[in-house]
């Protein structure tokens, strides 16, 4: 049971987090400040690329900064990496190990970049590379399919974006997080029975928008990883320029719609998938509109502010994720097929 | 048939591009050398967001600048857009009318960036706000489904980035593109024959990576649409990174694999599928190695360049989507739910 337990351990892990690691972020943070950063450059693979994505909006609505995800076969098979003139390179990665994440920091080191690793292993190579160590101290994940290491990555980066913002409004958010995110832990039971109803799906589409993107990427990854079933995540944008037509009668969409910015966009879409085309919709929301569309309804806590909401959101997702692969009877601790440390070049 | 049509005229539609366009892109690249460009932010969707990937690829390899892809949402929903200093803004939109690409470039104007639009509409919102216009001159499509504007953007996007590098080699490379794309569609009997094979998937993944990693976008982007299959692309390293636990005995297996620094990684793979999970291939390859592997392998041309393969590679991809969609008994021409131009915020 050891994939369950790393679920329910991530109020914990996180809460702990965001008092050990003040301290380091916001040196880390003063640092950057001090130099000329017009842009991230960010790289990581799997769910910590997914984290990633996060980033990327955060990065760009908090802090104004573009973000460009790297593409490691630049650095390690072509050999012709880009100029990374004023840019902070990130790798993410919780073994820390994956040459093409570790070359990409080398290469920043290189070019005299400020590079910063967030990882699980704070004496691995991708940490002995960076200037700055970011560990998010999740503890030994013993499950192949991450889960803790992504909420506490997740945590990392919204720490070093309120430190870079310096607002004590998003100090004051962020440091109430694990209760939401207990709050989420909520709905085990609920989920336990709600997947049932799916025994028999092989493909979903999941959708998500703006900071929620991410949480559309973690979970339709944990149902690749562990039920093999095939799930695309899409932004409901991309998803209107062509890939919407795959969706007929009582196909099974899921979708992550946090009251917010994009919310009107998401639920616009999803009205039409269920009104117009009889969607099947799964949708984790703290807004009753989104909720009361789908067979499978997820709710979330209603306060919990838009930037924050993957944080929070991503738990049902696991969950969800975790009681389908019982259900259909796989392993949750080790899926065919996949370890848990890839490296790749 | 237009879809079919339009697939077959994309040789002579390249080829006059390359000569009717020359002089507009040298004086384009003129303009940005004169400029400390230091990043590139790229706005698309749908298929333009493909053509996207590959300019991420290319201008990273040829030019040594690092791509955003950017994030519309953010300028948008969030209003938050990131500061652009030092970018060159591009749009990419077949119609040139969708609100969330024109309004990246609004931004860029207003930052004072340059902007260059690529489309097919030199009249649209987008041409009359970007700085530079790139019409790619790809006629009147009528098909849905793109097919020639993608292969054009591709060529817009190669000819910029042959322009800033200033390199007469690769002129001439790119000066026979149209012969090679020509001998692809010869291909067309065979591919029309072997789709029967594959007449009741209803998912498959679909795998490329560097330069490639575009056509395997695109090409799960056009069995989406006309198919309705859901087609999951991925770059063969992040797929090892989780997804892979999908993957079980005949599962099918799209990959393209062309010649060049990647093969040995994208070889290894599909070797691992083959032999240790027995999984279905189907491989668009001009190396015998990866044909081998294959159910049914799709040779292209053996001596085009690697940076150029994403422009020939697509053929077959296009083609096969085209006659499994016949043989599944569905239109070519109007898929269900999406519409020629699309409109998103």
């Amino acid at each position: 049971m050891s994939l369950f337990s790393e679920i329910t351990e991530q109020p914990q892990r996180v809460q702990s987090l965001l008092v050990s690691q003040r301290t380091n972020v916001e040196q880390i943070a003063s640092v950057i400040q001090q130099h000329d950063i017009q842009f991230i450059f960010l790289a990581a693979r799997g769910t910590s690329d997914n984290a990633g994505r996060y980033a990327n909006y955060l990065f760009g609505a908090m802090n104004g900064l573009p973000l460009a995800l790297a593409t490691p076969s630049l650095f390690t098979y072509y050999k012709r990496p880009p100029l990374l003139k004023n840019a902070l390179v990130i790798g993410i990665s919780q073994s820390g190990k994956s040459p093409d994440i570790v070359s990409v920091l080398e290469e920043g080191k290189r070019q005299r970049c400020l590079t910063l690793a967030i990882t699980n292993e704070p004496n691995s190579p991708l940490a002995n590379t960076a200037d700055f160590v970011f560990d998010i101290r999740a503890g030994t994940e013993e499950a192949v399919a991450a889960t803790k290491t992504y909420t506490t990555s997740l945590t990392a980066i919204a720490m070093l974006s309120t430190a870079l913002h310096g607002n004590k409004k998003q100090w004051h958010e962020l440091e109430k997080v694990s209760y939401w995110i207990e709050d989420a832990l909520k709905l085990d039971e609920f989920i336990a029975e709600a997947v049932q109803r799916y025994r028999y799906i092989d493909q979903t589409v999941v959708l998500g928008r703006g900071f929620d993107y991410s949480t559309a990427f973690e979970w339709a990854l944990k149902l690749k990883e562990l039920t093999y079933i095939i799930a695309e995540p899409y932004s409901s944008a991309d998803f209107a320029h062509g890939p919407i037509a795959l969706v007929d009668r009582g196909y099974p969409i899921f979708a992550v719609a946090a009251k917010g910015r994009v919310f009107d966009s998401m639920y616009h879409m999803l009205k039409r998938l269920r009104s117009v085309i009889s969607a099947e919709l799964v949708v984790i929301s703290n807004d009753k509109r989104a909720l009361s569309l789908a067979q499978v309804p997820l709710n979330v806590p209603v306060d919990m502010p838009e930037w924050l909401s993957p944080l929070v959101n991503i738990l049902p997702a696991q969950l969800f994720a975790y009681h389908l692969t019982r259900v259909k009877g796989y392993d949750t601790e080790h899926p065919r097929t996949i370890s848990k440390v890839t490296e790749t070049k």
